[in-house]
């Protein structure tokens, strides 16, 4: 069988993907160049690794199992999968981002909690404050965190915060095992807040959830963090409330526009911590997508149910 | 009776400390100036908040207790306090800054791992790196701890990284409970340690106890936590350790120097966090000391044992 391996990889990489591969074919391409090369290649695989053009998997009548190298896979379902799910299963990588991006969380709270971004800003500028610092910082130990979704990675959060003896509301839609479940529900527990973690996915339910009216709602010490869509905020109302200090301080994962423009406000917003997407990083990031199909690789060639099959009907 | 207060209180403490005091006479020195007036003052008072200098206390003959606002009480070690023992009780605020001083630990640590030091310097110069910093990012989960001392600080340090499943190994002299108790067995561990937090008070089995030679143990990626006393490190050895990038990183939060001189190499040190002597703030520490200082009051009036009386006879 061949395998498209589309994914810049390193030389020994691509020598595990090849052990890996054994008597099958592997194809590389590090790029996903959308030319004639590649179709060619791409009709004869019957596996795919990585996230290639959502055109492309209705073109080829080989491919059986199409690995995705993220969670989302927004950019798949407008396709005809009543029809192309009886040829391919496509599998994503639930669960792998939980631990990088729980962490981040954690590190991006306590940073604003403990004064580690201002110390950060200091450190070049070789400037000695101490004491006007100091009298600054708060302790997470039993604060108020509303966690605004409540899936695996709000779940780790939570699990993190354990130890620090927070009193914790999980906010997620109707029919989860959260707190709460109506919007009504959040509502009531926003302006008591210290701490709001968004890490809900994108629906029509979640756009705009945290719109202008409720984050007027959070107090003028409450530390905003969106670890999830940026679609799930009112970008403008946020960088209006940071601006005038309407609230403590904001750590953003996600941004409506990246990379964020260099004249965009949030750059110079003051107590946000902008963490550019990498909440979901490791150093061996790569190797560890690598293991996840490996092992999925593994269940398909003893036709075991493969792992994170994207279910179509449930209907995101 | 009177009590000096001889700490900087704003207008709303003040009023606070004068309903603690009620029938009793509060005087306030905001400063702790070595003058007549204040002696005359002093030599009222039968207990003192605060750290005065140390030879006041030999010069009155009223002073009960001194109850001081740190939990270091170094300044009176020299005094003879088999005899002055006899007139006055010494009370430290042993524990006070265990949770502040904790959290910052943590936030220091989880800012390196997981790059917030490095966003918070990108910002001002509205730099967008994402993929760049996000290939370097590091999990904390599963990583090995060696925790150099093991009192309150060390572990509520600890606890905070129970959810993370690190490998702790607690190191402390001999007669204590931490894991290992010999220079030989932490000799042993640091090789493999990811992460080193030094939480060790200032004694002479611990000054220079990071050495040199034990700095050098260290692997490429180890990062070392100083919330203790700065005396405990060789610091030109660490800064020479950073400046190769031999070791991972540093959160400092204590410097030999302090205000750091703008010309000391450690402002310049890459992947290094200096808090600044900031661990133990929060915002209300005035507030919370003041309810310690009114608790131990209220056992005083009582004839109750004072909390936190520091033992002479342990011998420091």
């Amino acid at each position: 069988m061949h395998i498209l391996i589309a994914t810049p990889l390193n030389e020994q990489q691509e020598a595990r993907m090849l052990r890996i591969a054994g008597d099958d074919r592997a194809h590389f391409i590090g790029e996903v160049p959308d030319d004639a090369t590649v179709h060619e290649v791409f009709g004869q695989c019957e596996v795919v690794f990585s996230n290639v053009p959502a055109h492309w998997l209705t073109q080829t009548a080989m491919l059986r199992w199409a690995q995705l190298e993220s969670v989302g896979f927004g950019e798949y379902e407008h396709l005809d999968w009543d029809q192309l799910g009886q040829q391919i299963t496509m599998t994503n990588m639930a669960g792998f981002f939980t631990a990088p991006v729980a962490e981040t969380a954690l590190a991006g709270i306590l940073a604003l909690y403990r004064g580690i971004d201002e110390v950060a800003r200091l450190k070049p500028l070789k400037n000695w404050q101490k004491d006007r610092q100091r009298s600054k910082l708060r302790l997470l130990q039993g604060t108020r965190v509303v966690l605004g979704g409540y899936g695996s990675i709000a779940r780790r959060i939570a699990a993190l915060l354990k130890p620090f003896d927070c009193r914790i509301t999980s906010y997620d839609l109707p029919g989860t095992d959260a707190d709460i479940n109506t919007t009504e529900e959040l509502d009531g527990v926003l302006a008591d807040a210290d701490v709001v973690v968004v890490a809900l996915p994108e629906s029509s339910q979640t756009v705009n959830l945290f719109d202008q009216r409720r984050l007027a709602m959070l107090s003028s010490t409450a530390v905003f963090v969106n670890i999830g869509r940026s679609s799930v905020i009112d970008e403008s109302a946020l960088v209006a409330a940071l601006q005038a200090e309407r609230i403590g301080g904001a750590v953003l994962d996600v941004t409506a526009a990246e990379p964020l423009p260099t004249d965009h406000p949030l750059w110079d917003c003051p107590n946000t911590i902008l963490t550019q997407h990498t909440a979901g990083g490791t150093i061996d990031e790569i190797d560890r997508k690598i293991t996840f199909f490996e092992n999925n690789l593994n269940r398909y060639r003893s036709g075991l149910p493969l792992e994170s099959v994207i279910d179509w009907t449930r209907g995101f």
